[in-house]
């Protein structure tokens, strides 16, 4: 009987040692579990603040490059049509060149001339200077020899007037020179 | 200016969310503890998911809004320059209503006016119609009685012409209309 007794016991240690291994294993694999969740957490937390950071230096960008673009857009917008009158004002000064106009309509053409050349200047649009030949704003229709009172790259004669609207160029003059 | 100012709300944000985080933890115990860090986690990650989300928005939201800026800019670009050059086109009708020019003078004008007119369609300016009275796109500078033969609104001599860029009126035709 008491042999019995004392084999239960030795059961029920046996046994509660072994419900007490299992408790501290499933313990365990739930701390992995907690962790593993949290990292995940962390992870997705940084993810989406690096995204959210790179979003918001996109968006910064954008609204740089738009603001940059309106300047230029504004800055240039008469282009077109600043070139387009350009053909006018060059037939002005040829009918201006006609000889005997009557004052009226010297007055008259010379009126239309100021006029125009007011709003292009308004508009930034200045005639091309031709001081010296640069081959950046003319282009040589024909050249004379150059010699002492004419050095190389002195302008003989503008048969065209050039332009440009602010640092761009329209168009450019057209010129002899001596070279 | 602006980029900066926002970085550091960001990064002001960040440490907050993180002193927060700290302090709960300090003040759980260690099984709260885990889980109030999950949350945290879970919650900043949200968090920073949301701010991504409005980041991504707000960015198209301006990407948007600068393509239709610059539609509009580019539409109405040469609203001044054509505004100014008006003056030219009623110099020009003026001269070439003058008696007795030319036959080269005359065609010397009309070559001008021609070319002027072409560059500002080209630009999608055009002369205001004058079919009818209409406030919108006409100033009476002087009425007449209408009777029978000329109705109420009908235009009976256009003093000077009007002009619009597109949908927009660069300057109303002044008329003399029945009423």
């Amino acid at each position: 009987m008491s042999e019995d007794i004392k084999k239960e016991e030795v059961t029920e240690e046996t046994q509660a040692s072994e419900t007490e291994e299992k408790e501290q294993t499933e313990a365990a694999s739930e701390e992995t579990t907690e962790k593993t969740e949290l990292e995940a957490a962390l992870e997705k937390a940084e993810d989406f603040e690096n995204k959210f950071l790179r979003a918001h230096a996109e968006m910064q960008n954008i609204q740089r490059r738009a603001n940059e673009e309106r300047q230029q857009l504004q800055k240039y917008r008469s282009q077109d049509l600043a070139k387009a009158i350009l053909p006018s004002l060059d037939n002005l000064e040829r009918a201006l060149a006609v000889e005997g106009l009557s004052d009226d309509v010297k007055k008259g053409l010379e009126m239309v001339q100021e006029s125009l050349n007011q709003a292009l200047k308004e508009e930034g649009v200045e005639e091309v200077a031709v001081e010296s030949f640069d081959h950046n704003l003319h282009m040589a229709v024909q050249t004379l020899p150059a010699d002492d009172e004419h050095p190389a790259d002195s302008i003989a004669e503008v048969f065209q007037k050039g332009y440009k609207l602010h640092d761009r160029l329209l168009r450019p003059a057209m010129v002899v020179v001596y070279n």
